[in-house]
């Protein structure tokens, strides 16, 4: 197991191992007073985890009850954020109890939101059951809802109380999912780290899980620990997202967000090398790798509608967008770009 | 005017005086950097103020938006909440752009939480028209919506970038809903100066605006920078809401919140010279002075029903509830109350 220390307003730590879920009612204990533990899953993992973790959590003395919505980014809305509300008021959780999530980043980000604002704020711990979940989503306090203009647009700063990531329930994720996550660890790799670029182009799809996962959750960790509240350096992390949530938002959500970060990711390496800002050889090297992943590197949208949806994104301030440019693998930079120049650059991507 | 200056984790003033609404756009430009602007409001305050507020706004280089909903309470619900949201999203605000609360406390809690979720947090600016809002909402950054469970049941801390308040606007406000704010006055008073209690009981209900307003803004102020999130001295303001909230609920929100604390107030000061806690003179000096500026003293609903809605009470942590206990004018106290003796406690203030 190996445990990273996050020192944000609220210091936590992320523990990242095998075995891990059997340990959640006692690590639960460690960090809360709570009587009431209230567990938010979705169809697809309640099933296979749900027992396990209510199982834990009793053993250790809570009494647990589950909130579980169907599985999918469409859940993700104001409608289910308020029936799980309704749910923690109609169970009387109060300020001292906790909720639990236990799934993925549209778990984490739903739950996190849900556990932010009842009561203007509760104790919460994530435990990502996806690779996405594991590197990106469950660390940082960004919790989040999607509103019909777009993916994320309300939400809150809060950070969980733990971080309890058990690398075994990535075992049954379907490939396709674990590709996804795939997507966020290669941002990091051509953010911050030639060394985990070289290892993930040599290992492929069989990377170390504890080392890559760990060493992900550092990268962000450091990232996060400078600029909590998304005022300047975070915005980095959103490298083939601005593009990204364009190509999600396009395909009404069928395209994931880890194949979208992947064509978003693909777009600025090649607008990028296209303008000059990054040679031909390492833009290429980040689509190969890319690709080793089996994760898409183009789209059928056209400029002009992922534009469109780029404007919506919330980290445009008045008239320009900053574009998130790989210079070089382990060197990306902020590119204030006016919001008249947007399409003529992506067109150099497509 | 008077100027008060609440340093929580956020700093701002607090301007209280005359002619205020016509500098709103030369306030807001001296704390903002916005070039959008919605300004939140209700179909009692939009018709009166809306067009002065937009001007000075306009006049000062920004571009008003608004947003207008229905007035009262049942507003204050998710669903105002998630249409709220989904204005400033299609009205392309960005996280540098600012909302503008424009009337009571239905309208500052709402459009407050919007704000502190929206992108997950723009700039707001309160200005407050009636005067339960300029004495108690506004200040404090507590921003909440109803749940189908209870009143502010979610919502989050959130200062905002400036309070003000024009006492103009108090000139249209009916009596009934200026007695409203009355009672949160009175409430100060009992609270932490009897020199405030002194001048109400000679003044009546025409007391120096100016002067009361900004004294229980200081009060306050007093209060959220000790307790800026709610974890022990910030209780104290709630007396006479954990049965006031009952009462509010019991009578689906057709008995005002200014009215159900006056009866929350009165409740507590006969339960607590009942049970030895205050003395009888104190206790029906507190009653004479709701009395004077014609606030009621008692309720219909039955102990078993109020006790049911202090259940559900924020405040509560696993099985007590903290009832705020005058034991004097100027010495309030929490006491934590088991949930079992609740019922008895509340009969004996009935």
């Amino acid at each position: 197991m190996k445990t990273i220390t996050v020192p944000t307003s609220r210091t936590y730590l992320v523990k990242v191992g095998s075995g891990l879920l059997s340990t959640l009612g006692a690590e639960a204990a460690a960090v809360s007073k709570a009587s009431r533990v209230c567990i938010v899953s979705d169809s697809n993992v309640w099933p296979l985890y749900g027992k396990a973790a209510q199982e834990s959590l009793q053993c250790a003395g809570f009494q647990p009850v589950s909130y579980v919505f169907p599985a999918g980014e469409a859940s993700k809305n104001g409608e289910t954020y308020l029936s799980l509300l309704n749910f923690l008021a109609e169970s009387h959780l109060t300020r001292s109890d906790l909720l639990v999530a236990l799934g993925g980043g549209v778990v984490g980000d739903l739950a996190g939101f849900a556990a932010a604002t009842y009561l203007r704020g509760i104790d919460f711990i994530q435990v990502p059951t996806t690779l996405l979940a594991a590197v990106d989503s469950s660390v940082g306090g960004k919790t989040a809802i999607d509103l019909p203009a777009g993916k994320n647009l309300a939400g809150a700063f809060c950070q969980p109380a733990l971080v309890l990531c058990d690398i075994d329930t990535l075992h049954t994720l379907p490939e396709d999912i674990f590709r996804d996550g795939c997507a966020e660890i290669i941002k990091y790799a051509i953010l911050f780290s030639p060394e985990l670029f070289t290892l993930l182009a040599q290992t492929g799809l069989d990377f170390p899980r504890e080392e890559v996962i760990s060493r992900c959750v550092e990268l962000k960790r450091d990232v996060v620990t400078e600029d909590e509240f998304d005022r300047g350096l975070r915005m980095l992390l959103n490298l083939g997202h601005t593009f990204g949530h364009g190509v999600e938002a396009q395909s009404g959500f069928t395209v994931s967000h880890g194949k979208a970060v992947a064509i978003g990711t693909a777009i600025m390496a090649r607008a990028a090398a296209s303008r000059g800002l990054c040679s031909s050889a390492d833009a290429e090297q980040m689509l190969s790798l890319l690709k080793l992943f089996g994760l898409p590197t183009s789209t059928e949208y056209a400029a002009n509608q992922l534009v469109q949806s780029a404007l919506s994104d919330k980290k445009r301030s008045a008239d320009t967008v900053n574009l998130i440019v790989p210079y070089t693998i382990g060197d990306c930079r902020a590119l204030p770009t006016p919001v008249s120049d947007l399409q003529s650059f992506l067109e150099a991507g497509l």
